[in-house]
């Protein structure tokens, strides 16, 4: 009898000691959050389990501004293109008296405003439009390893958050297939995904320009062209999670209204599914801010999340650590 | 000696043998065409090749009609367009006088010719805009479990390349992610792609309309516009492949003049890579046609082969098998 329970208990120990004796999650704090995260992969993973689901159908999507990464004072592809139109200026005088390039170069914030959602298609065509996908992913490369961000005076790409690094190589590491899907430039975002998340470029979903097929010179390239081919904000993340992605993910990650559409989505799928916001909540370590916030503005989506039962994530309680390496 | 000998002996076999026991493309014959397969494989996945390439960095395009499957007499997706607009037809006693319409419900080839790629649209939007995608995609389940073709007369599932599955499952086995790039309707592949050729919905890009996320009666839902997102054809396929894989792959496969610009795409980047066309040239065993044919014309890019040094399978003499269960 001896025996067999020593049997019985090795075997348990041996199944079970490296599911337990790792924490997946060290930078998160103990608690629901924390928990439901942890039970939500073992349920979706265990061959045994009521909920358990087949790889191939583990997809999990990610926001990337304020979700994977910091966003105030500016999403950091608006703050890109900015600094490029200033660069670019010297050549197109016209701008001077031409919105928005005019408060671009004058850093009226007001008037960039006003210029709204048309007036932030102009600029991004006009540092895109008419080079090659190449060219444009040089630029951004160059841009990303001279420039800082202007409170934390670091690099952007250092500025992700520890604790979602934790998670995506957890639901890596579990099966799953994370997509990142974001209003922001998909040639701005591929650059840098697969080096800092793991994430590679296939599996990146942004707004993007129209190119064009040309042979120049003997030579294929894509061009971009003076049109915006998808704007990824909003309904149009469950549109383009549709479209590129082809089946419904069964986790959704974001922290704003734009995310609310995305997981509603996913949610409301068959089967296990889980929806997290990353609520922002600490202003020492990094920014307070939700609904009345004009950057990743978090309102209707904070009121879903309680008749959802989605993780409302306390960055302040819930996150021991923020940046990989904090200041 | 005879000891060190015996030991790099071992040392060749244990390594060796695992390569070279199995034939990876058994349907095909020896000879040039299978051997320049081979040897691409080979060299952009040995450690110490001066051609190894990156798992990441393993990506391979195929088209799917005239390349996976049988596309004569017609393609197949719209062969399924032409049968759904007779189906609904009873409802639509207004199509019985306009075009395309007409055409289709009285078998008018002539006038279904003469309607062009704006007809096609046309019939496209009216079998899938105003419903879900989901309810889309259970009518082409339906549709693809009780047709067959009109002259093998068995399910089109069933006309597909067994030497083109030995090539997916080669390429699979050896760290390549298989994408589909074709100019059928992605949301008609995508039901039965995984099951066929172990090619997941995310790996499949092709032609769609748009889609519009509502919440009908609590429910998020997908619904289909009258309107295209994107048409895959030609010089878009280069585009689409760089929308949604974002790198250039190493490896094509195609069949057509359709096929043309996503060929020299991928064989025009940096290192090793490889185009390959189908050459339908077996009248007995499935079909031959190439020039002037209106179904997947191979003219200009079997020029441009020649030049390129792409691989031209002839489909007579290099497959010894064609379907998986040949008639």
């Amino acid at each position: 009898m001896k025996k067999i329970v020593s049997v019985l208990l090795s075997l348990f120990i041996s199944v079970a000691i490296p599911a337990w004796a790792k924490d997946p999650l060290p930078s998160w704090n103990d608690g629901p959050n924390k928990s439901a995260i942890i039970t939500f992969v073992e349920k979706t993973t265990q061959a045994q389990s009521p909920d358990f689901v087949a790889p191939a159908q583990r997809i999990a999507v990610f926001d990337n501004d304020g979700t994977l990464w910091s966003e105030q004072p500016t999403y950091v592809d608006y703050q890109f293109t900015l600094d490029r139109i200033k660069y670019l200026a010297p050549g197109k005088p016209e701008w001077k008296t031409q919105q928005p390039f005019k408060a671009v170069l004058e850093n009226d914030e007001t008037a960039l405003k006003a210029a709204g959602e048309e007036g932030l298609i102009q600029l991004t065509l006009a540092t895109q439009a008419g080079m090659s996908t190449e060219a444009f992913q040089n630029i951004v490369s160059q841009w990303l390893s001279t420039e800082q961000h202007p409170t934390y005076k670091r690099p952007y790409t250092e500025l992700t958050f520890k604790p979602m690094h934790e998670v995506l190589d957890y639901l890596k590491e579990n099966g799953y297939k994370n997509y990142i899907v974001s209003g922001a430039g998909v040639e701005f975002m591929r650059v840098w995904t697969e080096k800092v998340y793991g994430i590679p470029p296939e599996q990146v979903i942004g707004t993007s320009i129209k190119t064009k097929f040309e042979i120049r010179d003997g030579q294929p390239e894509l061009i971009g062209m003076p049109e915006m081919q998808f704007m990824n904000n909003a309904g149009d993340k469950a549109v383009s999670i549709h479209q590129v992605i082809g089946r419904r993910p069964i986790a959704a990650f974001g922290n704003s209204d734009g995310d609310l559409a995305m997981l509603q989505w996913v949610t409301s799928g068959k089967g296990a599914s889980l929806g997290l916001l990353v609520h922002h909540t600490d202003a020492e370590r990094e920014s307070a801010y939700d609904r009345k916030s004009s950057v990743g503005r978090l309102d209707k989506a904070l009121d879903q999340a309680q008749l959802k039962n989605w993780i409302v994530v306390d960055m302040k309680s819930d996150w021991a650590q923020i940046f990989p390496n904090p200041p």
